[in-house]
C-alpha cells in the first residue's frame, strides 16, 4: 500500500460535474490499495470573484482580510468533493489548511510554509480514510488564515508529500506533461517521461508555467517524486525526480518568458563596489532581478545590464533613475519590448559546443541577441519580444528535440501521447 | 465608553453596496466612543447557492461537509466587512467562530454553544479595533467547524454579547422593530418600544419572526438587553429587555403561525401513565411538540390532541399509527390545514377577562376555536389556516392595540415611525 498525495487546479474542480470526475478518480486511487491525501484549489473563477467583491468594497483591501476572504474558495471546493467521494461510498473528510497543520509565517498573500504539523492528517489515513486538504492556504503562528500565493496548492501537496514520505505527489493539470517546448508554439514538442529536479527548477526558472520553482525546490529537498499528469485521463505525464546514476539527456527542453523587461545603466564608472551600488537599492526594494550582465569598457566606464519582471517595471523606473545619479553614470534606459528564450540540459556541463550550436542558429533566423546569461546547465538569451517564438522554434528544431532522446524507450510518439 | 455587539443579516450585506453602508454604520457607532463588536451572516443567497451546488454533487451531504461548505459564506461577508471598515480609516479584523473562540457541541448543522473563550475577542477590542465575527458558526471540541442551525446568527450575537459583558445587542434587520401583530396583516398595528423577556419568547415561540426563541432565551438567562433596530435607520426599533418595577403592558402583542399542524388521537383508554405513552416516542424521534390538550371523557376514554411543525408531520404520521395501536385508541387523525393565533402579554396573569374577551372576538366573528391551550402570559388558539389572518385582525382591533399603552410617551405615531 502506497500513500500517494493528488492535487487537483481550479479547473480539474470548475463546476460540479467536474467535482464528480474527481471524485471518481480519487475513490480509483484508493480502490487501487492506496491512502490518498487530496490537494485542492478553489473552483474556476471563485478566486477572481473574489478579488472582484474586494476590488469593490475597498481601494487596498488589507492583506489580513484579503487572505481570509480567499481562503473561503477551497473550503467550498473540497467541502464538495469530499461530499462527492462520500456519495461514492468512500469515507472521506476535508481539512482546511490550519486542520491539516499548515503552519506558515505572516507575510499575508505569499506566506511560506514554516512547519507540517500532519499528526491529524495521519491519523486520518492511517483509519483508511481519504483527506481532502485545502491547497493554497495555511495558519499563520498568530492563528490567522494565511495564502501562499502563486502556486500556493502545488506548494502545499508537495509539502504535505514531504511530511508524510509520500510514494508521489501527483499534479494533476491540464497539459499532459512537461513538454520539450511550449506545444502552442512548437507542435512537435515532445513530452518528456522524466526530468531531473535541477533541469525542472532551471525551465521553471526561465518561464515554463507547468510547475512553480517553489515547490520543485522543496520536493528536491526532500526527495518527493512529482508526477506531473493529465486530469482529463489515466495516461502518464512527466515524473520530476532524482536521477542521479541515469544517463541524462543532454537537452531537456526550452523554456520562454515574455512578462520580463530589461534595465540598461550605461557608461558606469568601473570602481570596486559599483554592482553593490547597484543592486543593493534594488533589493531593497524587493525587486527580482535577474540575468545581471556586467561589460567592462576600455576608457573604464562599464555597463550593466539585468532583467526584471514587466509587472514590477513601474516600481524598478525611479530607483534607477536614481540609482544612474548616484553612481554617475552616463544614462539608463529600460525596455518592456524583450523576452527570454532558455535552454536547458545536464549536458551542457559536458558539451561546450551547445552553446555555440545555439547562438548560430539564432543567428541564421536573423534573430539579434541582446543578453546572455548562462549557468552550468542552461543558457538564456534576450531577444526582441515579438521574436520569441520563432527563437524557440528554431533551436527546437536545431536541436532536433522533437525526436526521442537516447533515455526514451523506442515507442512511437501516437502511442505515447494517447493517453 | 460602552462595549456594543451589532449583528447583520444576510440582506443587510447583500451586495458590495450594502456592505459599504454597513460599515459607516459600524464606523459610525465606534466614533460615538464605543468598543464595537460585529457579527455578520453570510451574503444574501449565499448559504442557498452553496446548498445548491452540495444538492448537485451528492444525494445526501455529509452533515459535517455541509458545515464547512456553508461556514466559507461568512467569511466572505466578514472579510469584505473589514475591508470596508479598514477603507474608511478605522482598524477592523475579522474572525471566524473558531477564531472568536465560539466553541460547540458536535451536532453539525444545529450545534449548541457550550463556551466562549473570547480573549482574543477581548485583547482586539481592547485595542480600539472593530471586531467582524462570523455568526452561525463555530469550532467544535473535535476542531471541526459547526453551524448553529436557524437562527444561528442572532445566536452567535447574543452569546458574544453575555460573554463581553456588552451594553446592548442590537440585532440589525429588515424591519423595523417588534410589532403589536404583523404589519403585514394588520396595517395598523404598532411597534413596541420594549418589551420583556417573557412576552418576547412567548411571541417568538408563538410565531413571530423576528427573534428566535434560543437567542431571546441565551439574553435573559444573562442579563444581556437586546434591541431590534432597522437596519436602514438610525432610528429606535424595540428593545428586548427586564421590565422588572415597570408597570407592564396589560397585552404585548399577537402572535401567529402558519407552519404547524394538529394531530388528535382520539378514544385513548384513560388510565394513569397513557400520556408518557403516548408521547414518549415522539420525543425519542425528535418532534417538536405543542400545545398539548387532553379532554377526559365520560367513558373511560379521552382524547388528545396537540401541534407538530407541518414540516415533521410527515415523519409524526407513522409514529402516531403506532402509538395509536399500541395504546389502543379507537383512531388518529393529523391535519395540515390549522394555524395558531396567540395573544402574549403579562397582564394576563391579572386580567382573566381577557380570556373571555379574546373567546368573544372570535365568535363574533364566526371563527371556530379547536384548540385552546394557555400559559400564565399566554393565550393560543388553533383555527383554520385560512382564518388565521382575520382572527389576528379581530383580536387587535378588540384590544385596541393600535394605540398607545400607558407604557408609552405621547408622540404621534408619524414621528415614531419616521425613523
Amino acid at each position: 500500500m502506497a500513500l500517494i498525495v493528488q492535487k487537483y487546479g481550479g479547473t480539474s474542480v470548475g463546476d460540479a460535474g467536474r467535482i464528480r470526475a474527481v471524485a471518481r478518480r480519487v475513490v480509483d486511487t484508493a480502490e487501487r490499495g492506496n491512502q490518498v491525501c487530496v490537494v485542492v484549489s478553489a473552483m474556476g473563477h471563485t478566486t477572481d470573484e473574489l478579488l472582484g467583491l474586494a476590488a469593490s468594497v475597498a481601494r487596498l483591501p488589507h492583506p489580513r482580510e484579503l487572505d481570509m476572504l480567499l481562503s473561503a474558495g477551497e473550503r467550498i471546493s473540497m467541502a464538495l468533493l469530499a461530499m462527492a467521494v462520500n456519495e461514492l461510498g468512500r469515507e472521506a473528510v476535508s481539512l482546511t489548511g490550519a486542520q491539516a497543520g499548515v503552519v506558515t509565517d505572516t507575510r499575508h498573500g505569499s506566506a511560506r510554509i514554516v512547519d507540517i504539523r500532519a499528526q491529524r492528517l495521519r491519523d486520518t489515513l492511517g483509519r483508511g480514510v481519504i483527506a481532502i486538504v485545502a491547497g493554497f492556504q495555511g495558519v499563520s503562528s498568530e492563528e490567522d488564515e494565511t495564502t501562499l500565493g502563486r502556486g500556493g496548492s502545488d506548494m502545499t501537496a508537495v509539502a504535505l508529500a514531504a511530511a508524510l514520505g509520500a510514494a508521489a505527489c501527483e499534479i494533476h493539470t491540464d497539459v499532459e506533461g512537461v513538454f520539450t517546448a511550449d506545444p502552442r508554439i512548437v507542435p512537435d514538442a515532445r513530452r518528456l517521461r522524466s526530468i531531473a529536479y535541477d533541469e525542472m527548477l532551471e525551465l521553471a526558472a526561465s518561464g515554463a508555467q507547468v510547475l512553480m520553482t517553489r515547490s520543485v525546490e522543496v520536493a528536491r529537498a526532500h526527495g518527493v517524486p512529482l508526477h506531473v499528469r493529465p486530469s482529463w485521463s489515466e495516461g502518464e505525464g512527466t515524473w520530476v525526480r532524482e536521477e542521479k546514476g541515469m544517463e541524462r539527456p543532454i537537452i531537456s527542453g526550452i523554456a520562454h518568458d515574455r512578462s520580463v523587461a530589461k534595465v540598461v545603466i550605461w557608461g558606469v564608472p568601473d570602481r570596486p563596489g559599483i554592482a553593490a551600488r547597484v543592486f543593493r537599492p534594488l533589493a531593497e526594494a524587493g525587486l527580482n532581478i535577474d540575468m545581471i550582465v556586467q561589460n567592462v569598457s576600455a576608457e573604464g566606464r562599464t555597463d550593466i545590464s539585468f532583467t526584471v519582471p514587466s509587472a514590477d517595471l513601474a516600481r524598478a523606473d525611479p530607483i534607477v533613475a536614481g540609482i544612474r545619479e548616484a553612481v554617475g553614470a552616463e544614462g539608463a534606459v529600460t525596455d518592456d519590448d524583450i523576452g527570454t528564450v532558455s535552454l536547458v540540459g545536464a549536458g551542457l556541463r559536458t558539451h561546450p559546443e551547445v552553446n555555440a550550436e545555439l547562438f548560430a542558429a539564432l543567428a541564421d533566423a536573423g534573430i539579434n541577441i541582446e543578453i546572455i546569461s548562462t549557468s552550468p546547465i542552461r543558457i538564456s538569451c534576450v531577444v526582441r519580444r515579438a521574436e520569441v517564438d520563432r527563437a524557440v522554434r528554431q533551436i527546437h528544431d536545431r536541436f532536433a528535440l522533437g525526436e526521442e532522446s537516447i533515455r526514451e524507450e523506442m515507442i512511437p510518439p501516437s502511442a505515447r501521447f494517447a493517453s
